[in-house]
């Protein structure tokens, strides 16, 4: 700090962030007091829970059954958390029934219950309630259980653009309880699996080996019943940790799990209001991109057309798809590139694995070669069986 | 990070932040450099102006002379920023115009010209705006100048509670402009003389003499021909950058620039509204709660009557209110510190000025107190001459 003359001050400073993620079965179950943690504890403490539709009308007797025991007075928000309802207008109503509740600064964490799309929504309204209050995530899906409630981002779709308002906040803790996943559908069993199959083709070669082996067992046990189950929801959640300890609020725009997230968001975002073609979860959309880029990646020598089958292969097991119009759509796909360059700050840094577990960046991928990948995509889509 | 059976993880990191705030004098000078820092420049590059509806009036031409000399190319959002206007629809309206000018990632820095309401607004866009793009402050009141464009806070009023949501979301830079105060209105120089003098209140006595001696002449001459002027204005300054850089979360809850900030939220939002009572400004809220809080100390024995009387006569002097219905009446004051425990998470936090420039936080007030405080401070100004 300049002082001598006081015409120019610098305010250096840091922001300690600490989080926990932790395995913690039947969450929700009379007997484990980890929900209760991070705020007021005993008769007369406050939650506010806040529940996806779905979800609460499997869990949510349970759910008041434990607070009641615990002798909390709560109220339930529940939110219709689907992809075209993760607006503004879900957030405002959100923020209402919190200030209603008169939500405490910092002893009374926000209990969320859900998927990706309601742990997206109540960390944005957390961060944005007297600027801060605490929040716990509960995933509920796959995709939440090894994405959404490992990371920091919070957000809202916005203009038709996915994710584009948002922050880094995140929970004070979230809890991955896999039991949720029993009465999950099986599109979002394979959902999930998108991510994790990201994960293991842009970084982890092993992971990728329990996929080929198990994939399909883990798909139809909805990872209840395989011995595989714990080590890929684990290997899944620490490489994304592992990933987010260095970079939490991304200063560096090279991120590795950016990979399957680079031509997606606007195939995503669109194929919920055309009719045309078929609608696509996230899950869906990250594993047409991974597929996308490897292809990419095969197409400029690096990646072998053995390593493209293979991950097209473990796609098709758990159900996912390896082949979408928009992905045929050499427009799109340069359109949803130029958009992701912007928020790359002018960049590519297209994540493409050269090996299976092994990935580089790519900065100079042009049209041309967008339409050379995206034949070939669907030339090994036709030749896959 | 617990390793050997992968059941937990702890993330631990840091946020580095820092920002400047810098005198620079004539900021749209033609040959001040100063603002097209921190992002891309020459020829092509782009800015988004974001500018208050008065302030253009006065200033726009100039600015776009400026722009223009360095050929970028702008587009310039103006907003009518007034305290009824900081709201939701005032918020998403800009992140319209945002999206539609496509800014980009992190080198095109949004200029936001104005008053503390805009840069509040402005702040919180940039903030959630693809999770953050990098703004620049350029305070255009005095208020502007010595408080909102040193500190990190956005926001916008919800549910008729002032500042209700909102982050922490510091400019790269702000540039401190003494010659816009020229344009301002009278009462809009005493209200940011009320944030000077709550800083001078609550911990700087050498501040709070020269407010004494001088603070009639700085309020006449609006800071430009006063010797005391710069030092007046850098002490305020300083005064809130060293509040801040020890606690720029509010990580700790008592906080000695909360002074003046504890019953006055909601007097100041229900002004607004209410045809019986004279409107409030930020300033003068903060003002009234001053003098009410210092004559908490001093029915608690502890502030002298010299003390109060000296307060009250600076802000007579300035053109600052010492007495409004709101701060008569027990019930609202209750109200608002009902409001504020809740923010400060259960406890009161009061700062109070045991004498002028020395400061403590009080915690045990009474309704009691309160009555009693009300009408004493009644009983002050009808007795100061």
């Amino acid at each position: 700090m300049n002082e001598d003359n006081s015409r120019e001050w610098r305010l250096n400073t840091v922001l300690p962030v600490s989080y926990y993620v932790k395995n913690s079965a039947n969450i929700f179950g009379l007997e484990n007091p980890d929900i209760l943690g991070f705020g007021t504890e005993g008769p007369g403490s406050r939650r506010l829970v806040v529940i996806d539709l779905k979800v609460s009308e499997l869990y949510l007797k349970q759910i008041i059954e434990y607070l009641i025991k615990y002798k909390i007075d709560y109220h339930v928000v529940i939110l219709d958390a689907t992809e075209t309802k993760k607006n503004i207008d879900t957030l405002l109503y959100l923020l209402k029934e919190i200030e209603s509740f008169g939500l405490s600064r910092k002893n009374e964490p926000i209990l969320a219950v859900g998927g990706g799309v309601l742990l997206d929504i109540v960390g944005l309204a957390a961060n944005l309630y007297r600027r801060g209050v605490p929040y716990i995530c509960v995933p509920t899906t796959l995709l939440g259980l090894v994405d959404a409630s490992v990371g920091a981002k919070t957000s809202i779709n916005f203009e038709n653009r996915r994710n584009r308002l948002g922050s880094y906040y995140p929970p004070i803790a979230a809890y991955i309880d896999k039991s949720f996943l029993e009465t999950l559908e099986p599109i979002e069993i394979s959902s999930g699996i998108g991510e994790i199959l990201k994960m293991a083709v842009v970084k982890d070669l092993a992971l990728f080996e329990i996929l080929k082996s198990h994939g399909r067992t883990l798909y139809e046990s909805k990872f209840l019943d395989c011995e595989y189950a714990d080590e890929v929801i684990n290997r899944s959640v620490k490489g994304m940790i592992d990933e987010l300890q260095e970079n939490l609020w991304e200063k560096n725009l090279k991120r590795l799990v950016d990979f399957g997230h680079s031509f997606s968001p606007i195939p995503e975002m669109r194929s919920l209001v055309d009719d045309n073609v078929p609608t696509l979860t996230h899950g869906q959309a990250v594993t047409l991109d991974v597929i996308f880029s490897s292809v990419i990646s095969f197409i400029r020598g690096k990646l072998s057309s053995q390593g493209v089958v293979d991950i097209i292969k473990v796609a098709r097991e758990v159900g996912l798809p390896t082949h979408h119009p928009y992905f045929a759509d050499s427009n799109i796909l340069m359109e949803a590139l130029n958009d992701t360059i912007k928020h790359r700050n002018g960049d590519q840094n297209l994540p493409i694995p050269i090996e299976i577990g092994t990935s580089l960046f790519v900065n100079d991928l042009t049209y041309d070669e967008i339409k050379e990948a995206a034949q070939s995509m669907q030339a090994f889509h036709d030749e896959v069986n």
